[in-house]
């Protein structure tokens, strides 16, 4: 297994922490002195985290411009951005906010240095190639979710029947520094930190079953995996004043950025890309609603051709907390823990965002199974969307 | 435990895997055309491998000029080396070979832009702080053990009654890529092998156990133990045909050099750097030959503090195979693994190197403890040297 190749990308400088943000202004200060802040419309103004960090920077003498970003970044918005930063000499971004900031302000300072619009770079969509070139990206998470702070794509979309998720992506885009600090996520709400927990132990498992994993990115799921365990059903049970179970859920979030960005991630991801540019399914619940029933899937499939990846599946039946000894036991113990938490947390179903019983089989045709550890057919990926229907 | 602080710098992009030797010219490309290849004296150019890795650097059009080094790095050595590579407009260095290789290869990068000497700049010996400013910088190691290619620091050296190591260091001078190919250890003799893996090993336990270690360096460091544990012996035993050992402990290495880059050491090294000062013993034979009695007087120290540290220890000594259940019992499992590996492995005893029994109270004086779990008195850390005299 050691012996395997593996190719790791540069991760960002860490700053992780209860009230990390006070470094803000310093640590931002050695990139640049002028600082697009690209940030969420209403939850982190609201909480006054926002005048902090702006604090944090005024202090350090950096000019600040703030852009509002109020949902999934579309690659229209990206460009409109990124034109405005060029036009205001602007020479850093900081990105704070959940998963669709950091995407947003990721795009941002990769688009520019560029002369061709950000859709030209979309994975799947556009033809041409980024290369790497962008301004200093200092990305602050606001939700334990995504990992994009440590990741090395922005996701763009556009919703619509024509709709698509799609990345732009370079190894250089990974931020300079990700700065988590877990206090950040104290006000957001139960559903959106089940949404972003189950996002984040997703993209744990799927990394950590994915054909491209490395000891490496085993060492950060498990940890990630473990810290999910301890702390994802406090983080989303309790009031706001626990700290420790968001500084749990943060490091699960980062880790699984870190992990993912190096790893790849399967068939959930694969769906949940489809299912977000068709339907206004938030991502985290796409993912949270899918990945019991996925997992009992993989699993299924596994069996019938005996692979070595049951194993792994059993691993993380033991890093969340299953007892049972041997492979079989392990795995479904998994699936059990894996579907209590999604009927605990009380996942939404796809058909409350309009997924009708006749979309799947077009959900299904169009979703990628890359790095997924088994292929799954059609009928296949169609069965479980239609589990969580 | 998640919910403290951490500062997690930068890794290199990392390609590892047997054969990645064949990737430098291209990776090396993306930095520069005009490389100092910073070497070692004889094994390395015997085998073959230099001319392999210089035939992928001239396929990649990058012009090299080789600097080829015998011993550790003194000072001096790396200023005359820098001075050379200003003169001939080298833009990027690429070490291939040992920890000290790769200590003089990451030196000299560091030095290039710089006006004062090296030794201004290294801790404890100079004054002045190192502003980060360094040409681009690959690291190829050729033996499994001091993780230089994944740390911040370069230790250059004075030997002799005045002598001292110390450290360059700067968050910066991480490189840019480790490209770690376990086939270029596979000529390394059996007792360098040895010395080195001891060195990974100690350097995997004492950030485990450190006072900063964080959760991510313990994710790190757990996987690389594992990877001691089933692959030192084998590397150590085997002739040179166990690619699959040589990886193990390939990875290993990368892992300690990770985990210490961001948790720190403890006291064996706190020992071996005075000793390598004072007296010509390798480092990793000092390391190797220490980290049994030091474990376990670290140990013995905790027990009469009760301090929360033994787990960690009880830990370690699970990765490595110990099967027992309870605290107490696991941490005298790790003693007698650690033991035991000493002598299967016949590390030398110090006092082959010249140590003398008088000399003991003066080595403890200059050594530190910075991180070490527990504060061992002068008397303990004599004590533990005299054991191995």
């Amino acid at each position: 297994m050691v012996a395997d190749r593996f190719d790791w990308m540069r991760t960002p400088r860490i700053l992780f922490g209860p009230g990390s943000l006070a470094q803000l202004g310093e640590t931002a200060g050695t990139f640049g002195q002028s600082a697009a802040v690209v940030t969420g419309a209403r939850a982190l103004r609201q909480s006054g985290r926002c005048d902090q960090a702006l604090h944090s920077l005024a202090v350090a003498d950096i000019r600040c411009r703030v852009y509002e970003v109020g949902n999934e970044p579309t690659p229209n918005l990206v460009d409109e951005l990124a034109a405005d930063v060029r036009l205001h000499g602007i020479n850093l971004v900081i990105a704070i906010g959940g998963g669709s900031v950091l995407d947003a302000g990721k795009a941002v300072a990769a688009m520019v240095p560029q002369t061709h619009p950000a859709e030209a770079f979309l994975e799947g969509v556009g033809t041409r190639a980024h290369d790497g070139r962008r301004i200093p990206l200092v990305a602050v998470p606001t939700t334990a979710g995504t990992g994009s702070e440590a990741t090395a794509n922005a996701v763009l979309s556009r919703v619509g029947p024509d709709g698509y998720k799609a990345s732009l992506r370079h190894p250089n885009l990974v931020p300079d520094v990700a700065l988590v600090d877990p206090e950040l996520a104290l006000s957001c709400p139960a559903h959106v930190t089940a949404a972003c927990g189950m996002d984040a132990l997703t993209q744990l498992i799927e990394a950590y079953v994915s054909v491209r994993a490395s000891p490496m990115t085993d060492a950060l799921a498990q940890s990630g995996l473990v810290a999910v365990r301890d702390h994802l059903m406090r983080a989303c049970r309790t009031d706001a004043a626990d700290v420790n179970a968001r500084a749990g859920m943060a490091y699960a979030s980062l880790a699984s950025g870190l992990a993912l960005a190096n790893a790849g991630l399967g068939v959930v991801h694969g769906l949940a890309g489809v299912l977000g540019g068709l339907y206004p399914v938030p991502h985290g619940v796409a993912c949270g609603t899918l990945v019991g029933v996925a997992t009992g899937m993989n699993i299924a499939k596994l069996r019938e051709t005996g692979a070595a990846a049951l194993q792994k599946y059993a691993e993380v039946g033991r890093f969340l907390g299953a007892r049972e000894t041997d492979v079989d036991a392990c795995c479904n113990a998994l699936v059990a823990i894996l579907s209590g938490w999604v009927d605990e947390l009380s996942l939404p179903r796809l058909g409350e965002y309009g997924l009708p019983a006749s979309g799947l089989a077009h959900v299904a045709r169009r979703a990628s199974n890359k790095n997924n550890p088994v292929r799954l057919s059609l009928a296949e990926m169609e069965s479980l969307l239609s589990e969580r229907l």
